[in-house]
């Protein structure tokens, strides 16, 4: 061998690092990340109206992870957790206005992403990736939080969620972006009908997905999609062709069009022969909406609660690993794991060390993706609701050092975060300090956290020595974010969104007056 | 064709009769009956820590039915309805000392399954079918009331629940029979290790019935199996090689063992190359006894309340039809089927008209079985708790006629049939009517039974206007059988059974003092 060729072979060798996955090329990355969809909600997680065909055949030529959690129980907290891999105390998506609220970025929100945070696209440039979000954003809706200023190359979609219609004087119709211009409003170019749910809009956010597809492996791009369409949040929509064909009214109809819309993505990649190069990973933000149920939520299954609440109804994920020729097909991995995780995950899929100026939250998954039987053991994951540590699981036990569901105040007015749940002294109407003495559960015994373990038993005071270390370290240690969720102003809202002009659709900005946002939750 | 070739064609034909499922040898039949286990213990109906792989694997290469119910939310009626084919108010297995109470079969109990019912496996044998139930019985205990008095021609198990220890001289313990004589009791010959839950019953029951297959399939006789083993039902017990294996505990180490068994019975078949020639249906009584919790009971999935309750979650169970060949693989069918129709549905494959001096509640599924795309319509369910008819299910409705949990005098005990869970009007603690104004729930929006439909829509009458029909009809052509379990009797225990002298385990037998059999739930 000429010293020429040994070092070509160095050098591939060392461009190989970090490991042999990234020894080919590195695979794309798709991320589908549902809206308000229950772990309950998939036919392989135990739906009873199994309106999942696609996604049930990609847990069967995938890995299902049982144990997959959101980082928060809302959605702005929950995708700014995945795209930073870092909590949402971290990266800046709570607030310090009330205790343990559950913040967001409605349009009145001031704040978005921080400059400060990397978030994943811009990490996988390193490596050539080109990235397109589809559908949702919500890290902040003013120009300067927007996807392509945070590394993504191309946008289809929103930064607000689609509530409306509004009358665009007091408040605007929520503007719909390609890339960095608005094209429309939802209501209005981008209509949805509120009465009967009709809307095409999961059919053009799939057309969007499809030909990014397409054009990226047509030019052998490295490519990152995240996929977020938002059927399945209120007011949840259909297309035509998928009303009334659920057995669950909207909302199944609504889950209908979207595990089409999977079946079609997956079988894109087979049929463009990029399957066995391209990990694709499907989960959603937080749990089932069960307040706006019956017609327009889905199911957290057997858990507890759902989205805003830090029991298992509220963080828990319906979450498939799919990457043929290198995920053993049919496995179930138990691995505690997280939307943070896949960060780290995509970054080390793609050979890229992820940032060593910061606390990461997310584990790199790979091991246990590719040899199904390794679990990352002693890894605990942390419920938060805003800023507070609600809850810790280690294992198979979950400590609760607060609890609540919603206030009195709240319930009388009809918002009910556990309709049809009650369970003395574990879905507290207060927020009910448990820090002296957490709320232990056994998952595994007791998925449904219906029966705290007796603080007299040995198995007691054995999870808490081992949980309350662990609690400790991490509330010493963390440095939170500069919340950027404690403030409003109507001023800041989408009147006037960049691309506006050549759509004749500005709307006149009123004057500044900005507050301090309320979070009743 | 010759005269001689036509009659032959003819009597062929004629033989074929009633219909092409009877043309070949008529199939095994293979009924596997679980005891207590939920709707929600399987992995592939949503079980979190998915301990079921064989039957999930069923269930991939059969048909799942997810809405199949059993007749009643008690272990002995729902058993006397699988074989007769008839609702327990019809075949007796209920009772008149209280109204809308469950009863079963203890030890003191005086009744049993009637002489005028005609179970299955005596139909069966019209076409030389042998017959063997394997386990658990419940149709009465006395000697006139057991397996081989009522067409089946082995028995390997025992009549009653498999409570105890007992000391002998105030209760005996349960006798366990080989065909029609004890071979030793349980706790005794047969151990149950209370404290460790360790028993290796299961695996005498599956070698009880893989000899039993074995054997028919050598003699070339077609056979039914009635397997019903009963480790799901507290006291739960596993084998030493199962116990602490599963994330549940107990429990879930007993489901391990169970779905082990079935696939090792699949298994057999195919080893003996009998599996196109099976047909092999997997469900359970009732649903998973939520009151045993969290260590002793199982999962009712998404559903209300459980074992004892005509809610869902007393009702609705695993249902799994295996038949390669002739079932299509992987298919779900939404049929309202019933444990009933494991009666009429057996007779159709072997070819058997069913009884026609009585009404069967029972219908023949082989259209649905075969043809994956049939559907049974406006078939009801009869939700019955003792003598009375709680509800009834019409195609995505269900009507509450009466609501009922459990008293407040049994809470105070202990005793909850639906913990953590507390629908306001609906988990009624007493004996409430609805009657007039029945409660209405869609159970594809609302499988929780959450949210009852409001009186005031078109939707709930026009719901009403087509169940208030079929209830009045079902009511007024109704006979009531008379009723078996009233009476109770210490002197009817176990204390001598057949066989007993040849173990030297005869009991003394008390004087009898028959009394009315108290039912509080």
């Amino acid at each position: 061998m000429s010293g020429r060729a040994l070092t070509f072979l160095c050098a591939l060798i060392c461009i190989s690092q970090p490991g042999r996955l990234a020894a080919a090329s590195p695979p794309n990355v798709i991320i589908m990340l549902m809206d308000d969809m229950g772990w309950g909600d998939l036919g392989v997680l135990g739906q009873p109206s199994k309106e999942t065909p696609n996604l049930d055949a990609m847990a069967a030529q995938g890995m299902l992870l049982p144990n997959f959690y959101t980082a928060n129980p809302l959605c702005s907290p929950s995708r700014a957790a995945l795209l930073t891999g870092r909590l949402p105390v971290r990266n800046g998506f709570y607030t310090t206005n009330g205790h343990a609220r559950n913040a967001y970025t409605p349009q009145e929100i001031v704040g978005g992403i921080s400059q400060d945070e990397i978030l994943l696209p811009l990490m996988l440039k390193k490596k050539g990736y080109v990235s397109k979000i589809v559908g949702k954003w919500h890290l902040g809706h003013r120009a300067q939080y927007l996807p392509l200023k945070n590394g993504f190359d191309e946008w289809f979609g929103a930064p607000n969620c689609h509530f409306g219609p509004y009358n665009n004087s007091g408040r605007p119709n929520i503007p719909v972006y390609h890339n960095s211009e608005m094209v429309g409003r939802y209501y209005e170019e981008f209509s949805i009908n509120r009465k009967t749910g009709e809307s095409n809009l999961t059919q053009i956010y799939l057309q969007e997905g499809l030909d990014f597809i397409n054009q990226q492996s047509l030019a052998q791009r490295p490519f990152f999609l995240y996929w977020a369409p938002d059927a399945t949040h209120a007011p949840v929509y259909a297309s035509r062709r998928f009303l009334g064909k659920s057995q669950r009214g909207r909302y199944g109809d609504a889950v209908m069009e979207l595990d089409n819309s999977v079946g079609q993505i997956l079988s894109r990649l087979r049929t463009l022969g990029i399957e066995n190069s391209t990990f694709v990973f499907f989960t959603s933000d937080n749990g089932a909406a069960l307040m706006s149920g019956p017609s327009e939520s889905g199911s957290n299954g057997p858990f507890l609660c759902g989205k805003e609440t830090t029991y298992e109804g509220g963080m828990r994920e319906p979450a498939i690993a799919w990457w043929p020729g290198h995920i053993t097909a049919g496995t179930v991995n138990f691995q505690l794991s997280s939307v943070m995780d896949l960060y780290t995950t995509s970054l080390s899929l793609a050979g890229i060390s992820p940032p060593d100026d910061r606390a990461l939250d997310g584990l790199d998954l790979t091991p246990v993706l590719l040899n199904s039987s390794h679990v990352l053991h002693h890894r605990p994951i942390f419920y938060y609701r805003g800023n507070e540590l609600m809850a810790v699981r280690l294992g198979q036990y979950k400590a609760h050092y607060w609890t609540w569901t919603n206030s009195l105040d709240e319930l009388k007015k009809g918002v009910n975060f556990c309709p049809g749940q009650e369970v003395a002294g574990v879905t507290t109407h207060e927020q009910k300090e448990h820090t002296l003495q957490p709320l232990i559960f056994h998952l595994g015994r007791d998925p449904g956290e219906k029966f705290p373990i007796s603080v007299l038993t040995k198995e007691y005071q054995d999870v808490l020595s081992r949980i309350s270390p662990i609690v400790d370290h991490h509330k010493k240690t963390l440095v939170a974010g500069i919340p950027q969720l404690n403030m409003c102003d109507v001023a800041v809202m989408n009147w006037a969104p960049a691309g506006c002009e050549k759509l004749g659709k500005c709307l006149k900005v009123p004057t500044s007056s900005p507050w301090k946002c309320k979070w009743p939750h």
